[in-house]
């Protein structure tokens, strides 16, 4: 077994559709579900083509509507197809869920998926190869490559095809659920040409978005070539004699998008980026790919030792974010990435709070471009504070594609307020590792600003809590306690926040008098304003248990019906497929722990003895229900030494998607749980802390391993840690010397010569 | 000014729909709204005919769905049209907003609407002169009477019609709102007739309901007639020549309804009804009519005196609650009656806590066919308990016509678990005013054991809340503040319930020991369960105020953020309105008060001083944006001694809608803010308390009045208080003598010879 490569043999409908989402190429901008070029007899799985950001807007409809609600639902589109190949052998077409054997490998080490199917035929079989990526390095280009033999005589056709006639799932999914959005989605195509490439433009009804794609085929081997078209899809058709030759098609692909009154552009644009990609030429395309794959291995320099199902995951996970994270400062990361239609496409708080210190310290420019969307949607976000009842500051929304709020659930939607802070802290992160003074002067003190002027607003100080500052009403991650009191995560994450909000400023009025006074005048800031955070964030309330030294995860929590884990009956997990929102935040119980995450992303604020009590209680209180929880649940016992838990959940956040343990891998990857398994590796078992002053580390290693080793960028340098029995290394991989705390000890690294 | 009269002078298109609600007729089967006969000449209100109960299905669609959730709508459809007379004159239709010169009077005391409205015609005016009434002794019968004079020769046609070509508001309506029903509901209607009698039937397409109209139409004067018909009307047509002659036109009609295999029934039926109703003739019905609205008045013996407006507002919701009281044990009080389209026709909790006491005391064999009715749709409360988790009791709907929960919102709906208790409430009331064993031992114990049951799941004894028994996440009356721990009145009332429900069975037990052995096999009591209801019961926890002795509306409300209602504009109410429910939730404000309503209800649970410091505290924090506010503060002031507030509350509860201070009438009538005004005289003003073993009454008079008086039926007995400067005067009117207690003294009453 190649912990670099993913391999699955055979064909099994079961499994079609969540092999899909784990085959699922992309590179951040369009995704590709791994469905089968030749198609399938009948449907098993989900066709997918996304460009990230793409999407198409429907009035919500409610059941009982409020003041407030969000008013639009928004749903990435599943784009042009791109993928399609037809192919017919002595007149018969073959499919895919029909070939006598069938093998695909997802190799994570090259950026490539290859694929090898045999078909019976008439007198013999005929045996596909097929090669295919979507380039890292030309962001609108992807290719296919099929070499076609045969061992007996065979007329077969190819028939490459882009095609417009295309929908989305929810588009024929549960009727009772209000999204609107029905049958195709998508205009008809506008076809147009540029030599033998041949494209089409699409666009949406309401976002007045255009897409386009375009196809560059050529067919060695071919005796004969044509074009065909019908309403919705081109074609290049190939005719050949196998037996003694062999044919090999390459379909070279592009996508463009634009506003609709640009669609005329989309089309040439994206014409031009086929011929492109067509005239490097796919064996060019490769080496790129490979190359581009090499240099993110090296630098993020991630193992485990003892364990390849585990390195095999870890690797899968890293890849697969790789391929899902926009890098154009417009786009995000959805919650399943390019790989599927699970809630919609949507950006949620994930990215920050769970995918970003991944590229924080391994891709630091894909983090920026993370942060620069958020700053982009900031005008959004200040409107709906003012929808919201607040004169002043943002509320970003908690889950989007065009900045707008789309949760048409409140409870577990608007009322988590925490978005806010989630999305400063990673600017607060970003600034300590990188130091990056130009983006926080630009965008990050905007964002950390207004994001902090809400929760002044929403909070207040009360009397009844020893006149510290509460914040009410909200739902903290854990959507199975909904509408609580003192959040303890929001409120910790909150006052970090408003501090680090009038940090920024005191640091831009000393450091870039002239931005500051900007920046000041844009958001009509006030005299006394820094200081009021800052005092609401000295005084922010947490709930605790004094003779425990408990942290509560809000003000009710122990007032909560107890509901014992081991009572609950197997079948009926997760709780929220089978319980009334109503009983489950009736019970003292979680989907996801907020206090452990808490102790994850702010260790310093808590004592070990607290993070030990707080693991202890809420690890018996908690269901996993959530991809998102058990990273956090690993992370934690590392810190706390509990290396058995620590490895126990790493390893099922490892494998969540390859092994399929939450039963919905078909809808797409769960790229935070993903992201979950670096942050298990790097801040849990590495114990990696970085502030603006200092980098430090404290590893641990589980009895489970013999080693593991990761690089991470910070403070302009890259340093590898390796840790093994024999203890732990240190290198400097780039930039200037630094010295580095380990286990609390100085150290000083130099580039080694 | 004659307060047994609601006239109205002149036509004015902003307060067509108001007035059609203040001018609806009904008898709890059939409701019309006070449409003209002869139309308007274009859409300015509402038209609408209702059967009480008859209604239309459709899945509810939510933007975001979760388990448990209420699957279907419920809408109480406006059925086959049957005012409709067309009036033509000269060959010219003349329309109800072009008159002249009109009037309406609708005659409490006779139950009669008239109108006379004067046309200008060729060289002179046309007078049209029109009764109505919806018959009290025959529940399937309404009639029209038109006398047509004109001062100058004029050939008039009028047109007589029923039609199916009708529609529900809600179907036109917010596209964003789920309901799903469009356009025409109902079949096109099957036409049938007996001799001239003309009827139609028509069903609905999910519920499979069937509902039959029939007309029976006679012209004297007439030269002419004829019957004329299209795919959804059927007329009868009248021509003559007015000028020395007057004409007068009798439009008998019949409404009845089945199943939709019994629609051929229905339409038989609806037919002779007709004839039935014919034949009894105009003038007889009119007499009954006067006859059964004297009896009524009689046995209320209700007046205000001092404030003719107020007479006239409390007589006027008196009246309009008796037109849409269901008496059939199968349908209910919908929150609007059946005199609009508000809340779709939904029975909530109003009928048993603002509703049920006016009519237990002046008509209590209609307060028992209400109690039959939650006794028929008790399985369907067994079923929902079932859904939300339960393995045993009974969970009534929030809101609902057929039995089945129809919340499309939960916060405000399904968490409303109060409304078990105020059902179970509503059965112990009954059973101490009546004593009717019968229908405690048949219905009324199964009721409040299914009901005790479900909160003895639901709950728990805390061991933070001293080991009291506790119940969270629950929605009290108070809609401003939502998923609450421990409302004081559902705690409290779900306490009432639990004993009532133990008192029930030992009653049983003793007194009718073989049904008492057929119950417990029924509902498969266990040994200890009765115990464990009055255990729980006598263990309720009570959020309060040690120091002040003030009463929580529940644990959290005294940690809600403050909002002085001086700060809010006055063109933000009501709230809801103008916020989205997160920051109403997380404030400190009351839409009406919980605990207000609970000092109504239980008074003796609480002392003089606590009523007192909870009326001080809720008055300041209460926006009254929910009509059932006004009621519950003004009797608690009046039992706290603060005349003036009880009478400010007063005056505003009996002229709500007669004054549309909410701005919503046009929707139909508020019918639990009309009982409340009864509540105000009776349980305020007069101080009633009725348990099994007393009748008491303890009488103030506010400043403003010269005196007031009601009758009510008590223990067998119709009871006559009247107060006035001069004192309080008692009558025993109809009964056995009884000792009631006047104002804590025993006082024998009886018939005076």
């Amino acid at each position: 077994m190649n912990p670099w490569i993913l391999y699955r043999e055979g064909f099994d409908a079961k499994s079609a559709a969540p092999e899909e989402s784990l085959f699922s190429l992309g590179n951040g901008y369009i995704g590709w579900r791994g469905n089968y070029e030749e198609g399938m007899s009948r449907p098993m799985g989900v066709d997918g083509c996304y460009i990230n950001g793409f999407h198409e807007t429907e009035k919500i409809r409610y059941g009982e509507i409020a003041y407030g609600y969000a008013e639009e639902s928004q749903t990435m589109l599943n784009v042009t197809a791109s993928q399609n190949i037809a192919l017919y052998a002595n007149g018969v077409r073959l499919y895919a869920d029909q070939a006598v054997k069938t093998s695909r490998t997802l190799n994570m080490r090259t950026g490539l998926l290859t694929r090898e199917t045999v078909y019976a035929i008439d007198g013999g079989e005929l045996t596909l190869r097929s090669e295919r990526l979507v380039s890292f390095d030309h962001m609108h280009a992807a290719a296919i490559r099929w070499q076609i033999s045969a061992n007996t005589p065979c007329s077969v056709r190819l028939s490459a095809e882009i095609s417009g006639d295309v929908t989305n799932l929810v588009c024929v999914d549960d009727p009772r659920v209000g999204s609107g959005l029905k049958g195709r989605v998508l205009s008809a195509p506008v076809m147009g040409a540029d030599g033998e490439t041949l494209g089409m433009s699409q666009h949406t009804g309401h976002t007045h978005l255009a897409v386009a794609c375009a196809m560059h085929c050529t067919c060695e081997g071919a005796a004969q070539e044509m074009t065909d078209h019908d309403g919705y899809a081109v074609r290049r058709i190939f005719d050949a004699q196998l037996g003694a030759q062999t044919i090999t098609l390459c379909k070279i692909i592009a996508y463009a998008n634009a506003a609709q009154e640009e669609e005329e552009k989309a089309l040439s644009d994206a014409l031009s980026y086929a011929n492109e990609a067509a005239a490097i030429g796919f064996d060019a395309l490769k080496a790129q790919q490979q190359a581009y794959m090499a240099r993110f291995w090296e630098s993020s320099g991630i193992f485990v030792e003892g364990d390849d199902l585990l390195l095999q995951g870890l690797r899968f996970n890293m890849y697969h974010l790789l391929q899902s994270a926009g890098r154009d400062g417009v786009t995000n990361i959805a919650a399943k990435g390019l790989t599927g239609e699970g809630y919609e496409g949507h950006y949620f708080w994930d990215t920050e709070t769970y995918i970003f210190p991944m590229f924080l310290h391994v891709a630091p420019e894909i983090a920026r471009a993370l942060l620069e969307y958020r700053y982009s949607i900031l005008p959004f976000a200040r409107e709906r504070a003012r929808e919201m009842g607040h004169d002043t500051g943002a509320l970003y929304p908690w889950r989007t594609i065009n900045g707008r709020e789309a949760s048409a659930y409140y409870p577990a939607g608007t009322a988590q307020v925490h978005i806010n802070a989630d999305i400063a802290f990673a600017v607060k992160r970003y600034w300590e590792a990188t130091g990056d003074h130009a983006f926080l002067y630009d965008m990050g003190a905007e964002i950390v600003c207004e994001t902090a002027r809400l929760y002044l607003d929403l909070g207040f100080y009360h009397a009844r809590k020893g006149g510290k500052f509460c914040i009410n009403e909200v739902t903290g991650p854990d959507e199975y306690n909904a509408l609580v009191n003192n959040n303890a995560y929001t409120n910790l994450m909150a006052a970090t926040n408003m501090a680090f909000a009038a940090d920024a400023l005191d640091l831009m009025r000393k450091k870039a008098p002239e931005k500051y006074a900007a920046l000041k005048e844009k958001i009509a800031l006030r005299e006394n304003e820094a200081q009021e955070w800052r005092k609401a964030a000295q005084n922010i309330y947490v709930p605790r248990d004094e003779a425990t030294g408990l942290v509560w995860q809000d003000d009710g929590f122990m007032d909560r019906k107890p509901w014992p884990l081991s009572s609950i009956p197997k079948e009926n997990f997760p709780l929220l497929l089978h319980y009334h929102p109503l009983v489950i935040y009736r019970h003292q119980i979680c989907k996801q722990a907020d206090t452990v995450l808490a102790m994850l992303l702010l260790p310093d604020l808590f004592t070990k003895e607290e993070k030990e009590t707080a693991f202890r209680f809420y690890d018996s209180v908690t269901t996993h229900d959530s991809s998102l929880s058990m990273a956090a649940f690993s992370a934690v016992a590392s810190r706390i030494g509990d290396t058995r838990k620590a490895y126990d959940y790493f390893s099922e956040t490892a494998r969540l998607d390859l092994d399929d343990t939450h039963g919905n891998t078909r809808d797409g990857l769960h790229m935070a749980n993903m992201a979950g398994t670096w942050v298990c590796v790097v801040t849990g078992f590495g114990g990696m802390k970085v502030s603006r002053e200092t980098v430090s580390f404290d590893p641990i290693l589980p009895d489970q391993l013999k080693g593991y080793g990761f690089s991470v960028w910070a403070h302009g340098r890259l340093i590898q840690v390796r840790v093994s029995g024999e203890g732990v290394h240190y290198k400097l991989l780039k930039g200037e010397s630094i010295t580095i705390l380990d286990r609390g000890a100085p150290r000083m690294l130099s580039i080694e010569e």
